[in-house]
């Protein structure tokens, strides 16, 4: 079939090539006037398509997507399809499936997984809306997915692939968090001398044999000790809208939750909660602070002596 | 090579079969009469081997394992060799090592993952001890790894195995829960209509894909809902270690420690501290209290007014 396709980066720029590896036409628009595209403006995108036409969206999430689909409900027209397939929070889904309603305009949204890796092995996909618009664009998913039965899911209504994808990448950070605590508590400990190849060990035969753990073994294997790579993660909004899901649907979400925290703790330069903490012990215990890099004076030699006797396992 | 296997249960029953898959000889003793047993004590046993022996031992750890090492050191002659193939703590292993090590008993402490499936994918080793001790060895270990590069490690001195395979299992506690947190949440969410064929979509082209989810899948297609499982789930001790370790190399595991407590709460009645927060809101905000289901009179009908006013975003 034929489709449309907005957004040819990292993700769709791979995405296009292997639609077309799957015999169907891709017409690429892309902003930017260095991509691959076809066409040099929306416009001209929709009248390269032949009604009733099939838009896949691939833009960041928020206001890029919101910006685009309004666009599209402009210049489409009934029984036109658009495919949000960005990382759209699953809530904002309903809002421009209404949106395009108004004009008869059907939607569906399709979390992806992949990355780079997804070209060579496919894109896994969930995908939410009616079983007649996910009917519809059926054969650019199966071209899209990887092969097998796997890889592909109608999770429900309008916003569940969305939100599968979201849970996904919630599990995903828990899963990342532990196999990263597990690196740093080898890594301390005195008793273990080969912690590249113990996660290599683990690749084979044990619970935890993963692709996650494929990608720890090609980063220490590149990197043992990981020593070019600060200790700070990034964080794309799905975490965060797992917890807030969570919330919304009082379900308790411990590891989840500490992985998102791990996370927001990586990228402070120095903890405000810590400094609470510190200033607590030194209130009530007179124990020692560390001053702060760019404060006033370090510690006396006294101060390094109280500092040692407050790490024993004595002190609160 | 020839060797002694001590403990021919669920584990040391396969695994005594894979070795002899090898080509090796495996003398085999349990205690049980109705075990696949070679011989019917350890004196027939280590009458039976041909010195330098080499002896593994796959009994239960705690006393079990110090029993049996205990016995094996009168037993064995200098130049002989031990292997604790149980889930002995890391911190035993010096304790057995030295123990043997007064008779000139070598001593290789060996982490074992793969439960029943290890016959059939080989069984993946974490191994702690000198090169001389893993050395001699090697043709067991190589028999029963997986085939393939990966599956073995050499992870440092004596206790070093065991201290692999207690993180190994730390990690999946958290993996087991970020996926069983995601498993609740999709649940609980009116926006998900299909969890089992969700979970199932992920086994391929994700970045989570991982044997962990291909057991959740399987588990989901025999039993959609878990019906007929409780929300119950023991430990076996590696989890609690490793959480010690981190105490006492002082390294943050908010993930793994979630994970652990989480199953520490899945085992009460009713939670002490829960009652403690429910008291202490009625104390003072009046807040209704659940009755425990044992005591006195149920909630009147202006008591769940309160419940419903507690559960508003309002009350604290």
């Amino acid at each position: 079939m034929q489709i449309g396709l907005i957004g040819l980066g990292k993700m769709g720029g791979n995405m296009a090539q292997r639609i077309r590896n799957g015999g169907h036409e891709v017409v690429g628009y892309d902003r930017s006037e260095t991509s691959p595209r076809d066409v040099s403006s929306l416009e001209e995108l929709i009248g390269a398509l032949q009604a009733p036409r099939a838009v896949w969206v691939m833009v960041p999430a928020g206001q890029p997507t919101d910006e685009v689909i309004q666009t599209l409900k402009g210049l489409l027209d009934e029984g036109d399809i658009v495919i949000d397939g960005g990382n759209t929070k699953y809530t904002d889904d309903a809002i421009h499936a209404k949106q395009l309603a108004e004009k008869s305009i059907g939607f569906v949204d399709a979390g992806v997984s992949g990355g780079v890796w997804g070209l060579q092995n496919g894109y896994a996909l969930m995908v939410g809306g009616s079983a007649e618009d996910v009917g519809r664009v059926q054969p650019i998913f199966d071209a899209l997915k990887p092969s097998g039965d796997s890889g592909f899911v109608h999770a429900g209504p309008v916003g569940a692939g969305h939100f599968a994808k979201m849970v996904h990448n919630g599990i995903e950070y828990g899963i990342m968090q532990a196999f990263a605590e597990g690196y740093e508590l080898m890594d301390a400990s005195p008793i273990l001398e080969n912690v590249t190849e113990t996660f290599a060990s683990w690749e084979n035969g044990t619970v935890i044999r993963s692709w996650l753990l494929d990608l720890a073994v090609r980063a220490l294997h590149a990197d043992p000790g990981l020593k070019s790579i600060k200790g700070y993660a990034a964080d794309s909004g799905e975490g965060r809208w797992t917890v807030e899901a969570a919330i919304e649907n009082a379900v308790p979400l411990p590891v989840i939750t500490a992985s998102l925290y791990a996370r927001f703790a990586s990228r402070q330069d120095d903890s405000p909660a810590m400094k609470m903490v510190a200033a607590l012990r030194n209130q009530f215990g007179g124990h020692a602070v560390e001053s702060a890099s760019d404060a006033a004076p370090a510690q006396t030699p006294g101060e390094a002596a109280k500092t040692a006797a407050a790490a024993s396992p004595n002190a609160s």
